[in-house]
């Protein structure tokens, strides 16, 4: 099998199955009890905290809740809006449903969301975005860094200078998801006041993300109870989770960059020999290497993913989490017809890869959509 | 070492962790995806739904949802009650913190929160339950099943027809997290419209939990995004964590009830006879044998506890929860006084404890209990 849908969930890397298994068999404390292995595992979850920070260069002025994953992380951040009574939110058009249900949410209990436009490339439009600032009392503002869609990565420094320089007050959020270990996050840089992140989106496991956060922004809990995370987030800590996430983000280089870049590239240059017409969203240099988009119209993505999957090969279409309806928003701000958007497809790479099976795919995906294009045709 | 401290968290089964390996090296899928093998892990998920379901007699009414754990099952039970306007809540004053804490939130929101007073044998007073529906325009009923600081039980069936006796729309719901597969929890017998349970209590893995709930109340959704869970739940699911949560409830004897109330019988005849005065909270027959709650007045706990560990056994003073401090609620309701909840400690047994251990554990118990009040006579 060929698995080319690692925006969905990656493998687990082996060191942190087996992190995991030693936190579940040797260290299953409660690391909110008071005993002395409790406080290893505390300990433990520390590392983890550490390793995550320096990944994404959080100085002192930010702190670090884990969470059950991206979503509650998402849901977290938006959540801190409430604080700005009825003021506008802005979101661009291309977020995760896990931050657009959280205002559609908001919108009701009487907050004013408004979505800045996407480009035709997939990115946020900051000249939208500018008169969207100068129109509206905005308080909040939340932009995606690697689109789950099209893996069109945002200019974060750029926006970060736009917001703030129009109001050094507003919150500024991104969900950092697709991008955390293999795009650049750097807070040093780019100070955003929350990053949402998750775990099995690199190689760690399931039920496991976090929220970085500057410490000034005084966080209100969404979920509260016996005061874990500074009181921040209630509940045991998964820690086997907490501490296996911490083993993926070590273990990940940033070589891989260029590693999957490559695998991009091998599947791309193939595909665009063989397959026309051909679209490929977000086809531009401020690309993840790791997400590929293509709508080919005439052809619907259903079809491929079954006809890809008869032959070993595991894609998708659009992002999973919204697999149950052939809407996708993020497509249609950036132009896609209905046709482009039935006939879309997400190739999604990872270091698991290798070149050869990437080449190999990428044949069988030609073979394969220029069949279903016949069978059409006749 | 001998850990009693199985009420803050208990050792994964072996066949837990097994069960958990086998989800994240082979089926690693995102139960989203569309492919047969994220087919396959859905349907895995679905075994541990209806072992759950089944464990608690949850008949064709009722639906579950996992959780990031019990404190999000019962912050999302009480977010129910934000569809009541500014009506009163009722609480026992020995819910969880999990509990108690959300309640806070709705309090500031403007809902009117009472405490239904324990007795004091820990128990939800139902006379007083009858006084304040009486007295108040109620909408939402929340009483613990068993108590995590003092193990007493409460007779939720009798709670059941006073409260729906005098309104069937008021939303009943049960923290269970220490009574699931512990003591009997049965919703054909009754009832209640929510319950919310965890794995970590019962030899699962940390991070995941339900909430089983009857399907007719129309649950809103805490967390938004993805549409997992019916839409319910939101996020990727904990897939290794769930199915092994249904691994371990698969696995609970019922058997082990009176195997672990020897267990606490054996520890209670030994320190009865070594230590006076002695104060056994909830020394009565409606008591979880998972859970035995002493005050010693005059001896402080965490001195227990550090002189215990140093004879290698674990044990807790109230629930690891809320052990920040010597705040608790719990036992000031039951009438302890500040004396005697400071030289409180839970002892937490499970079925991994052996008879001659427990026995082992209750003359070091003596033992040390002695020789710190004579330390404090000298």
């Amino acid at each position: 099998m060929i698995y080319l849908d690692n925006a969905s969930t990656t493998r687990p890397y082996k060191n942190v199955v087996t992190e995991a298994n030693r936190i579940n068999e040797q260290l299953f404390y409660n690391p909110s009890s008071l005993h002395t292995k409790a406080m290893t595992v505390k300990a433990e979850m520390g590392k983890a905290r550490t390793i995550i920070r320096n990944k994404m260069n959080a100085g002192a002025g930010y702190n670090i809740i884990f969470t059950s994953g991206a979503t509650e992380a998402n849901n977290i951040a938006i959540f801190q809006a409430t604080r700005f009574k009825k003021k506008t939110i802005l979101i661009t058009a291309g977020e995760h449903p896990s931050v657009e249900g959280p205002t559609k949410n908001l919108k009701q209990a009487g907050w004013d969301i408004k979505l800045i436009n996407l480009t035709k490339d997939g990115q946020c439009d900051v000249s939208h975005l500018k008169q969207l600032l100068k129109d509206n009392d905005v308080s909040f503002v939340s932009c995606i860094l690697v689109s789950n869609e099209t893996g069109a990565v945002n200019n974060l420094e750029e926006i970060y200078k736009v917001v703030k320089g129009h109001n050094p007050k507003i919150l500024l959020h991104t969900d950092a998801t697709q991008a955390f270990c293999k795009v650049v996050v750097n807070l040093k840089k780019c100070p955003f006041d929350m990053v949402s992140i998750s775990s099995h989106k690199v190689h760690g496991l399931k039920g496991v993300g976090a929220l970085v956060f500057n410490s000034n922004i005084n966080l209100k809990p969404l979920i509260t109870g016996g005061g874990q995370e500074d009181g921040l987030r209630s509940g045991t800590e998964n820690t086997a989770g907490i501490v296996g996430f911490g083993a993926a983000v070590e273990s990940y280089r940033d070589s891989y960059f260029d590693y999957v870049k490559n695998l991009k590239q091998t599947f791309l240059s193939v595909v665009k020999k063989g397959v026309s017409p051909l679209k490929v969203n977000a086809d531009i240099k401020e690309s993840s290497p790791y997400i590929l988009s293509m709508s080919i119209a005439g052809v619907r993505s259903e079809h491929i993913l079954r006809a890809m999957e008869n032959r070993g090969v595991i894609i998708a279409n659009g992002s999973a989490c919204s697999s149950k309806n052939n809407h996708n928003p993020t497509l249609e701000s950036i132009g896609c017809t209905i046709k482009e958007i039935e006939g879309s497809v997400r190739i999604s790479f990872s270091v698991d890869n290798g070149v050869d099976e990437v080449s190999k795919a990428a044949e069988i995906f030609v073979e394969e959509v220029n069949k279903l294009k016949n069978n059409i045709a006749r």
